[in-house]
């Protein structure tokens, strides 16, 4: 315990949650290419755009020259629920790992979603409220995501239709359950209810559904309704902008007890929490004002940006969003059941996937086992049994501290804990019975899920 | 929003997490009556009880003199991980019911256990180990405990067989293995392990057990063994010592922003969170310096207080353990499975039993069904899925609010949030689905368990 003057657990005040979101795009040297509308691949216009999502959320996507951007005193109110939330020392994991590494954990569990999900889903309900829509439709994989939006959904009174991607729905009945609690529909996906669906379900009969499906049923949904609209869990600029609370939090906290992180860790599905969590890191290391190691994990069965192309693609399976220029492995690439939880997703936020390619931060993927063998150590060390999807950044944050044990270097580790896993035991009781296996897609799976990336004239020799 | 100066959420820092347990039996007028040895119907002496329990928990358990009793630096390190807990004023319920009482509640479910369960289960452990034991046993009901006992045994190293109530091991297989995944070994009771087991199995083929013969279970395992202790989750003296540090952080807390509980609501199993709770309040009132309406509130379909008698009982089923004088339905009395979770033992703990014997404080019940509608109202406007065991104390907090309203009397209530309801949610879809029901023990369903209070001389008069 070398810096006894640090409290185990940093809680600030509730008058230093942010009134701010921070949009690292202000500081980006290369913005990411503009979303493309497939019917015409011109750059999709704010109209087109506010047809699918609550148009306050459209201005944030498309604004890349304000570093703040106030949060709304009724979704500061929500927050109060849940934040701020604890910065962790963990100092009982130092001590097992024997390292002379500094371990720094934000924690984004404490609250019924169980989830970091839920920054954003408050945002995104208030402003669907605000805009006098009636309901939202969304996707969920893990079940997070969905929790998080019923949630956001009763407290600002709003109907809400959830597709969960069906594979979660079955191995978590009882996260089905939470969001009914809250009042919301759940509908499992692939499902007959919508033409996107009916489509998935002839091609891939038998199949356990993905993110990418359940999202365009979802966006179906609310497209052919006038008060009715999308609301995303992940990927888009204004969620990470969302996010980017869990960020300033961190760096609040840290600032305050006079601690500088040397490396940043947090799992990537989507790319939303991690995006939150470096944004204002990463807006001073795109000033050169630090030169912070940042760090995306992502599972190595869903190998987006480490075995994944760096172009133009739809953002679900059904091909009728936009099109992103993105890391991704095709539209079309079905992940493996076999993997638990979250982070099931073939793409990766534009941000990140820009910020990655500009050589700003790095990834790097983890098989489900070793993933588990961090959770398990970290929850009888540290007390919380993480989400399958935060341990991938657990992981890694060990991973690093044996690699300052080594080298006996002492760094300042910060990792994201994005939530907990207790909708997550059936995966637990694989791995506690043994029966738990690793998949990594073949080269030939991969390339199966890159003929499914549309031939546009934007993604000329980059496929 | 009568109070803005009040936070929604009150943290006191780490420095301010108590260092000494409240001790209310130093106050008390009337000590309860000793725990019996059924074989002499004599008071059970230290050396008795040291055969079943760790040694310093016995010296706490038979210590009425000491207001204060040192927290070890231990059990603070472990605190920590989950401690101080926050006191949450209901803002939104209080809206929501339009009421001019403000509500407050003492949350305990941020963590892993989910419960208050941690704050006793940290001290036994670490007693155990400090006494140099390998092993210990307990019985959990609806888990809370049997999960707080294996986070607690996996930090201090200790190895943990859990006797869990059958109904809820196959209502919670997920609770289950939260458990194992902490290093515990999980024992479906009634079981064949034990002779206990085996005897209520003949009894009462197919029953789903009852705490009362999971701690049978347990006790019969530890005191077969040297280097085995049981330890229990409630009902004993100890166990509301060490549960005073939420009544403590509780008042702490309030006594910062000058407030004052009118009236302070907890549900009831065994009574440790409630009597955990009340302690240093009750300290107060019992020295003539407040008025406070306590309230215990447990099931209708097991009500322990409201219906039982107080009379000397065994703890147990299986009537191996030394006789308390406590308010009993008797110990052959077997709630109804239809009760979700908890708060299904057949007696009460002999403190509380004694204060609400001497008329400090007073028992209410509560119907199933109508503690959910608090539950689901709660999560809706508060954000967080309260346990059903939790929700009985809403319910009443939320009945009290609103004679509050109808009186047009402002009042200042405080409950206690115990625990959180992740591994309920067949209880909660039971009640979605509309098919919960209230399950009310007739009269001669009541003489059926007390047909099985000891008839022995302590007890002539009272049966």
């Amino acid at each position: 315990m070398a810096t006894k003057q640090i409290p185990y657990k940093i809680y600030l005040s509730e008058e230093e949650i942010p009134r701010y979101w921070y949009n690292v795009k202000a500081h980006m040297k290369n913005e990411h290419p503009p979303f493309l509308n497939p019917a015409t691949m011109k750059p999709c216009t704010k109209e087109e755009l506010c047809q699918v999502f609550c148009e306050e959320c459209v201005d944030q996507e498309l604004n890349e020259k304000d570093e703040k951007i106030e949060i709304p005193e009724g979704i500061r109110d929500f927050y109060k629920m849940f934040r701020p939330s604890p910065l962790i020392r963990a100092y009982y994991l130092e001590k097992l790992l024997d390292t002379p590494a500094e371990i720094y954990y934000k924690f984004e569990g404490n609250n019924t979603s169980g989830s970091h999900k839920l920054n954003s889903a408050a945002a995104q309900a208030y402003y669907a409220k605000k805009q006098g829509l009636k309901s939202i439709t969304t996707e969920t994989g893990a079940g997070q995501w969905g929790t998080a939006l019923a949630m956001a959904s009763a407290f600002y009174g709003l109907h809400l239709d959830v597709y969960m991607v069906k594979v979660s729905a079955e191995q978590k009945p009882h996260r089905k359950e939470v969001i009914r609690t809250y009042g919301a529909n759940v509908i499992p996906s692939p499902s007959d209810t919508t033409e996107a669906g009916r489509k998935i379900l002839r091609e891939f009969p038998g199949t356990g559904g993905s993110l990418g499906c359940a999202i365009s049923e979802a966006v179906e949904k609310a497209v052919t309704s006038d008060s009715c609209r999308y609301v995303l869990g992940s990927v888009l600029d204004h969620v990470l902008l969302h996010q980017s609370i869990i960020g300033m939090e961190s760096k609040i906290a840290m600032d305050k007890y006079g601690v500088k992180p040397d490396i940043i860790i947090g799992c990537m599905g989507g790319g939303s929490n991690f995006g939150g969590l470096i944004a204002p890191f990463m807006g001073d290391k795109l000033d050169g004002k630090n030169d912070i190691d940042f760090i995306g994990v992502e599972p190595a069965s869903c190998p987006s940006v480490t075995r994944g192309k760096y172009v133009y693609d739809f953002c679900d399976s059904a091909k009728i969003t936009p099109l992103a220029k993105m890391y991704t492995l095709g539209c079309g690439f079905m992940p493996s059941a076999s993997h638990a939880g979250g982070l099931r997703y073939h793409g990766m936020s534009p941000v990140v996937s820009q910020l990655c390619h500009d050589g700003y931060l790095r990834a790097v993927s983890a098989e489900q086992t070793k993933v588990f063998d961090a959770a398990v150590m970290f929850a009888k060390c540290e007390g919380i049994l993480p989400a399958p999807e935060s341990s991938h950044a657990i992981r890694v944050a060990i991973d690093e501290a044996l690699k300052c044990k080594a080298e006996g270097k002492k760094k300042t580790i910060l990792f994201g804990l994005t939530g907990t896993g207790y909708f997550d035991m059936a995966a637990y009781k694989q791995y506690n019975d043994g029966t738990m296996s690793d998949y990594i897609p073949t080269d030939a799976d991969l390339q199966k899920g890159f003929e499914s990336i549309p031939k546009c004239p934007a993604n000329e020799g980059l496929i």
